[in-house]
């Protein structure tokens, strides 16, 4: 027999999602954030931080594939990769697929991590791949390294707290400053339905330092209302060097995310 | 001050998506199911049936341009037009920004219509025109009618209790018949990411029937997961013929459509 136990997301303060949870494996207080792992009856098991869904094992490759693949295509030749957020490790899981060179992933809070690596394996597998170095640092102090990237990947938590500088004019420039020649940034920018106001900021931010900034959408049912934007930039044109089909992208997705619903075009000449 | 009002729709037994409601409306029993409307905080008004939502005034130009337009712009000269069910009268609205000559719209719930009118009108003024009819009757009956069309579109509820039969093979054959050469059928077929069996009874129906069968997505926020699909389908290719542009619908979501992540393929291959 099922429980009636529920977690529910207050998606905005007037909607709300719930699904049916089966048990709850872990729950902390990090430094950062409330992290929570339940195993729910619908989307398996799901990572919660600060109350919102972050990951759930039915559909989480739709955001990852989606942050990652656009860029990697689209880089004539990808070989260092720097992910920021990305604790889970479903980012780097799709950029290892690639002969990468090394990954660097800058997660604030290493709890993340843990929990990811104990609770979802088959996200967090990327951890064991000697490609991959962690930084447990803030990304903004990161992004003044030495180093350089082809592409960056800010899969982070949404403009609000310790993630609002991720969004920063000043970080955009910052990024810009350790791309590689031909480099790619490519960033989540939230719902344009429930929250237009989180892509206007990144779009605006990226058009400030980048010669080509295409926004693009996919699908990813937990997250507010189902419909999720990306935003990739480069200082040189974007174009598609190689094929990867996985279990969201393929050659049509590629083709055809970045056209979007007139609503939506419409918020960002809006600016 | 904000009260703890709220509606939840049971998505499946395991998820559910709820919204703040300022006042109930209307509340009725007609002979088909339950008839509810609420004013929400997020949503604005919402039509509820059987627990369902059908249409809320934020998100239901996603639905019903994406239902309407595609076949519209897609048949040489569309003119007689069928609406199956479409009692909140938005497909109706859709179809009449064209010159056709007649719109039959079949919904069997008079009820439904009624609210629409009363507590929905942005959405149901398409009654006030003169060149749609309205037949209060089972559709499945109503497509043994002598006349013929050019476009069908069957805005009908899930394939569940009286729906059913609008989604069986016989269906299918019979609106064929009433389909005058060159004519095109589109209807919705549920949400793949859900409840994929929907769309594969509809995918392999319309197959069996006729020669050009293409399935579509888009975003509907309210509909479960966001992710929601359609199926065109008709005896001639079918290319776009002309333009429209609306608050969803433009020149890149008509090239784009079409092109379906790699698990939805997967659903429709494995038959």
């Amino acid at each position: 027999m099922k429980v009636d136990f529920w977690f529910s997301e207050n998606q905005n303060e007037d909607v709300k999602f719930g699904v049916r949870v089966k048990s709850h494996l872990f729950s902390i207080e990090s430094k950062y954030q409330k992290i929570d792992i339940f195993d729910t009856e619908f989307f398996g098991r799901v990572m919660i931080l600060d109350g919102c869904f972050m990951i759930t094992e039915k559909d989480e490759f739709m955001y990852q594939e989606m942050l990652s693949h656009p860029a990697m295509v689209s880089h004539p030749d990808p070989k260092d990769i720097l992910i920021i957020g990305g604790g889970d490790g479903g980012v780097a899981r799709e950029v290892l697929r690639y002969p990468v060179k090394t990954v660097d992933l800058v997660e604030i809070d290493e709890d993340v991590i843990t929990a990811a690596k104990t609770y979802l394996p088959s996200i967090a597998a990327s951890f064991a791949d000697s490609r991959l170095k962690v930084y447990n640092m803030d990304a903004f102090e990161f992004v003044d390294s030495e180093r350089s990237y082809d592409v960056i990947l800010v899969d982070s938590t949404d403009p609000i707290g310790f993630a609002a500088s991720l969004f920063s004019d000043v970080f955009y420039m910052k990024s810009k400053k350790i791309l590689k020649k031909g480099g790619i940034i490519a960033t989540q920018s939230g719902s344009p339905f429930m929250n237009p106001e989180f892509i206007k900021k990144a779009y605006r931010g990226l058009n400030g330092h980048f010669k080509t900034v295409k926004p693009y959408l996919s699908f990813v049912p937990s997250y507010p209302s189902g419909m999720w934007s990306y935003i990739m930039a480069s200082d040189e044109s974007i174009e598609k060097h190689r094929d990867f089909t996985g279990r969201y992208v393929n050659e049509g997705i590629y083709r055809s995310c970045f056209n979007l619903p007139e609503f939506v075009k419409k918020v960002l000449e809006n600016q």
